[in-house]
Formats: structure tokens, sequence, C-alpha cells
């Protein structure tokens, strides 16, 4: 019988656990067990919760309510009793519960079979490779600033000069929605031909991902629209519509295309110790099974900083073994090529590293920028210390006097 | 120049707040200002983001970080600046902010002619009313109770049951998804022929919301089928699918059935005191605009209770007066009949009393837990005790003995 195993972190008396253990179990499932007849306990034991275990840690006491400790609870859920998708299982394992005082849901475990129910990233690490002929190395990627009221002839210049840098990827702001400045499409059809001409100059290709936005029964019509006008990839603030929009464009062969995830608006609800979901379930394993090709998340370095053992946990949840293919990680925030050599140690060759303001705010503009980011990739590559290698890259000798980097 | 206020709660030094409320006007907006040539000036003028105010509240302490104090930042942000849909709006005033640090979304202030791009609920108080033709008390509801993993026939019979007690309302339980023991269709097609027995029997209609499960497109589809097959009304977990959903089932002129929105999920971003959303805005104000005709949330009484403050908050959102129907309040968990009188003195007449161990827990079955509860009703809007009406009422006699109320 298959079952998700759901972790959460509660707070307790030592000793009290289990009884909140086994309410959870019968309370999101059957409800009521002890009290029923032997016939109906023959019936319902196939759709049972179950404790899997209570490990209380005895050491970690709760900060504010004296006598009471962290425990992590593991309850299974069988999947017979919900549908194969993301808001019924949602619904199950924290609908109610996550109503219930402090409880965070840490993580949720998948069998090999039930993850089947899934599409996962349709490119994954390897087909994002493979499109962009770019193996041995991390991807770079920047990012459209200050566009918001720009007309369209704004945004082309912008995706140029970070085209000219040789940047892998460019992604649109977050917040920039279909506008009558800067509409959907025009991106799309302007976006492309600045790149081609790039390209055909420079003989490097850079991907420009397109925010995908407006009403979600829209959504599916505007990515397909998307691919036929021959966008490369599609931003998605997936957090602000639901994990399943996500993977109702994942799935959709006509639609086709690298999708990236936006954490806008999941610091709601992974910011809290207390409650909500961890990180690496809600930009890890949650938007890795929904079909992300790329996951943004808080960089540990920038001021708007996310902890750094939670950005490797998602970095892991998006790239560890199983039935899907991988999700590349993208730290962001406060990235400059100065922190290069961290990244690489940190999230390793299969991640994207993502600037804002250290390509923008370059010298020598979003092209000396996107060039001082390429120079320290190669550099940390080949283990040369940015010094060094700055010896003979001008713009990246500029960027560490800047933002420092060693 | 229409603009949404945003209302932020943050900590922060006394004195510093003013520059913190500078950054995000500016940062969700378009990003830089002062060091713009004129020119551009007069471009983004009006997309600029503007600090409305900033309060700091001195002697409400930061409960953990010594000097820091409480404040309210109000931030007014151009609609010029996104397209009119909740995701575009939560990405723009709480996307990255989300993500930031100590800042939880307290409200969302809208204009009167902005309001009108959102449905609000299709039937509203008056339009429910009149619906089921019940005016002047509260409206009672109750629930289906552990029915996992059961066939139709138990839900028949525990929905005649309810019926039979005279609740106004019966609701499916938010974990019961499509499945093959009791299929979506088949419950609405069997449970709208007990109602109607009930109906020729008693004289007392009841109404039954199925729970509308699955996936994101097809969800409407599978609201026009209920309606078309003559559902009463549609239970929806709108915080597992994203707000947007909601309001495109409110919108489709053939889905046309008051839609129950379940606080599913959103614990997970209104329980804590530092992140997320105000429960006031998630599941009153924000519901409300997207369309539900009744707003379920934790009552301050039960075991998962919610703060009294914030539950009267949610009720406020749901129904003050604007230009929006209004949508009911349906505190829930922990209702019994004995608690009636609390309910109407804190939520007022235009609330719906929900109860499920309080009707189904009567040692005379769920008909008489239901006819307890709106004995309880009776004798709250007559201004009568519960003990004395429990002289002619024998089933709110045993209710109140075995659950207390006075
Ligand atoms: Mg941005
Ligand atoms: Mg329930």
């Amino acid at each position: 019988m298959s079952e998700i195993i759901a972790s959460y972190q509660v707070f307790g008396r030592p000793g009290t656990l289990e009884k909140k253990a086994e309410g959870i179990a019968l309370g999101l499932t059957i409800g009521s067990w002890t009290d029923l007849p032997l016939l109906d306990q023959e019936q319902l034991k196939k759709h049972k919760g179950r404790v899997v275990s209570v490990q209380e840690f005895y050491d970690d006491e709760h900060p504010n309510r004296y006598g009471e400790v962290k425990a992590e609870v593991k309850v299974a859920y069988p999947v017979v009793n919900f549908s194969a998708d993301l808001p019924a299982i949602l619904t199950t394992v924290f609908g109610k519960l996550s109503l219930d005082g402090e409880v965070k849901l840490q993580d949720l475990a998948f069998d090999e079979e039930y993850l089947r129910n899934f599409p996962g990233p349709r490119f994954g690490i390897k087909g994002i490779r493979s499109l962009i002929d770019v193996y041995n190395r991390p991807l770079t990627m920047s990012i459209f600033k200050g566009v918001i009221g720009r007309d369209i002839e704004f945004l082309k210049e912008q995706l140029k000069q970070q085209a000219l840098g040789g940047v892998d990827l460019v992604k649109d702001d977050e917040i920039l929605f279909d506008n009558p400045l800067t509409p959907f499409t025009e991106r799309i059809i302007q976006g492309k031909k600045i790149l081609q001409n790039v390209y055909e100059e420079t003989g490097h290709r850079t991907l420009y991902a397109v925010n995908l936005t407006g009403r979600t029964s829209e959504l599916r019509g505007k990515a397909r629209l998307a691919k036929d006008l021959g966008a490369d990839a599609l931003l998605f603030n997936v957090h602000t519509y639901g994990l399943d929009a996500l993977q109702e464009l994942a799935e959709d062969n006509q639609v086709d295309l690298p999708l990236m995830a936006h954490p806008a608006f999941s610091g709601s609800f992974t910011s809290s110790h207390f409650y909500g979901l961890s990180a690496a379930l809600a930009l890890g394993k949650l938007v890795r099974i929904a079909g992300a090709d790329f996951s943004l998340f808080p960089s540990p370095y920038g001021s708007v900083a996310m902890e750094k053992s939670h950005t490797l946990c998602i970095a892991k949840s998006l790239t560890e073994e199983n039935v899907l293919q991988e999700t590349f990680p993208v730290p962001s925030a406060g990235i400059h090529p100065g922190l290069v050599p961290q990244l690489l140690h940190d999230f390793g060759i299969d991640s994207v590293m993502n600037a804002g303001g250290g390509v923008h705010g370059h010298p020598d503009g979003a092209a000396g920028g996107g060039r001082a980011f390429r120079q320290a990739v190669s550099a940390a590559i080949n283990g040369e210390t940015l010094a060094d290698a700055a010896e003979n890259c001008p713009e990246l000798g500029t960027a560490i006097s800047l933002w420092g980097g060693k």
C-alpha cells in the first residue's frame, strides 16, 4: 500500500508528543479508530493514517515556552485517501493542521511509483545544458532592472547589453506584468530579434525567460502562444497561483518551454521557524515535482538572505537523484562576480549564478558586468583565484575592486 | 491616479523605519529615483511607489531584539504597474518583500473604482438568505464526519440525519476528494435525492456544499457539471489553488453556485506574528474580493482556536460595506449548541454557526444535534437563556448537559 510520509516539526512536553502524533494521523484520515466496530475497522484499515516515528529533541527547548521541546513527527498517509494532485495532498497533510498551533511541515516523502504521477522538469538540468550547449560550468543569469514604466526600446537595450556580456540567461523582472508599454508578446518578439543579432555578432546565445502572468485559465494559452512566437523560457510566480498551475504548464506538450519558478510570495509561508513549510519543501522538492526547470531562492549572501543551511537543503532537494529530472538551483540576490568561488563551493557546477545589481552596477555597464561574471566563473572552474585571473580580465578586475572577491 | 495601499507590520530601531519604507516603495516599483535623470523622473513619476505613513509604536518592543519596536508602514502602489488580478497584486506588494525578513502584510486598501475589477460574492449574504428563505437569524451548518473510506450509503445516511436536524447547510469534509467510493457526481446526485426526501417529509430544505477538487484546469468544468446536476453549493480549498482560481469560479456565469472558501493550508501564511498575511486579509478581504459567498475560519472557542480579535477582524472584512456583496463569516471548530449565545454576541445575525462534533456527538445523533443547535439559535434570537429554552426543548437540554451552555 502506497503512502506519503509527512515530517512535521512540533513542540510539546516530553512524553506527550506520541499522543499528538496519533491525533494527527487519525484526525487527518479516518477521524477515529478505537471506538469503531470491528467491521468498520476492517473496512477503514487501508485508509488509516499511521505514526511512523516521534523523535523528541530534549536539548532543543522551545524558545518561549518553558518545559516544551522540539520534536520531529512522521505520519504516513495512504495515497488511496486523496487524488494524485498537489492541492489534495497539501489539504490532507497540512490543511486543517496548518491552523492548529505551532506545526511546521518539513518534508514529504513520496515513493518512486507515486512520484510518477508528477511530471517533474520537462528539460531538467541535462536538457537545459544540451539546449544551450554548456556543460562543465555553472550557468550565469542576469535580471532586467528598473523596467516598470519603461518602454520596449529601454528593455531591448538592456537585454542587448546583458547578452553582450555573455550571460546564458536573462530573466524578466517578476513584477513586470502584461502592460501597454512592454506587452508580453512584444517582449518575446523583440527580445528574440535582439538575441539573434547578438548571436550573429558574437556567436553567443542568451536565452530570455519572459514573465508569464495574467489570469489562471489564460496561462496555458499564453504559454503556448509564447512557444509559437519563439520564446526561450518562461518565468512564473508560482506561489501566487498554486503549484498545480505550474504543473499544468509543465505537462502541456504544446507549451514545451523551460519553466523558471520565482519565489515571490513564498516567504509568507517559509520564513517562520514555527509555521508553514520548510524552504526545502516549498522551493525545492515541490517545485521540482510540479515541473520547474529552474528554482530561484534567496541566496545566503545578500541583504535579502536566507539561512545558508536552508539554501543548501533547497539545492539538494532540487538535484538529488530520483525518478524525475533535476531542477537547476538559482540562489539569487546579492550576487556579484566576487562571490562566484563561494557560489561554486556551496552550490557546485549544476547551479545558475544569478546577478542583478552585480551585473548592471558594473562601471562598464551590464555588458562589462556580464563579462566579469563569466570571467569569474572561468577562473573558479580552473581553480584560479579571481585576483590572478583579473590580471588578464579587466572587467573582472573592476568588479572585484568595486565589490570585493579573491 | 488609482493606487493600492498596503499596510505592513515591520520592526526596527526607532527613527530608521522611514528609510525602510522608502526602500519598499521604490524597490517594489521603479527601483531607483534620486539618481535618475529629470527626464526619466518625469516619465516614471506615475509608476513610483509612495510612502503614505510610518507609525512607530515605541511601547511595542520586539519580543526578541532589544531596541527594536513595531511599526506600521503604509505604501501606495500605482495600479498602472500591474494587471488587475490577485497574483499580480500579491507579487507586487508582497512578492520579494515576503522574503525580506520580518514583514507581515496586514491589509490592502483598494479604492471603490478599482474594486470593481473583482467579482466579489455572486450571491452574498442577501442572495444566500433569499435562496434559502431564512432572514432574521444566523444560519446553521454541519459537517460530514469520518467519511474517508466510507461508501455512498454511509454518506447518504449521514446527510439525511443532518438534514433531519434542521441545519441550513451541510458541507463536505475538505479532505474528501474525488474517489471511487463516493465520486463527486454521485455525491451531488444522491445528496440531492436525500435532501428532496427530507424536504418532502419535513418541509425543511438543507443545502449541501460538495467539495470541488482536482486539477486546476478542470475546476470550472467540474463546477459547471455540478450546477447541471443540481448541486446546491461548492466547497473549495482555495488556499491550495490560489485566490485567482476561486475568482474564476465566481466569475463563471455557467457555474452560478454559492462558493464556500475553506481555510485549509492558510495557517501556513497567517499563523506567524512576524511573517505572512493577516488572517483578516487572507480569510476576510481577499476571499471576499475573489468571490466567496462563505468564508470558514477557526473559531476563537475550540481547540484549533484563533485569537478572538483576529476572528472579529475577519468577520468585519467580510461584511463591512463596500461595492461588493457581503460574505458570510463561518467561525468553525469547537462549536456546539451551548456556544450559540456567545457566537451570536460575537458574530451577529449575519453569520453561519457551523458544528461538526457538536452536531454528530449529540446523544440523539446528528438529527438530535441539529435540533439542539436550531433550538439554541431560536432561544438566543429571542433573548431567552438556553437553560430556560431547554425546558421545552429536550435535545437542547441534552446538549447543554453534555457540553455546557447557559
Ligand atoms: Mg525582481
Ligand atoms: Mg474537516
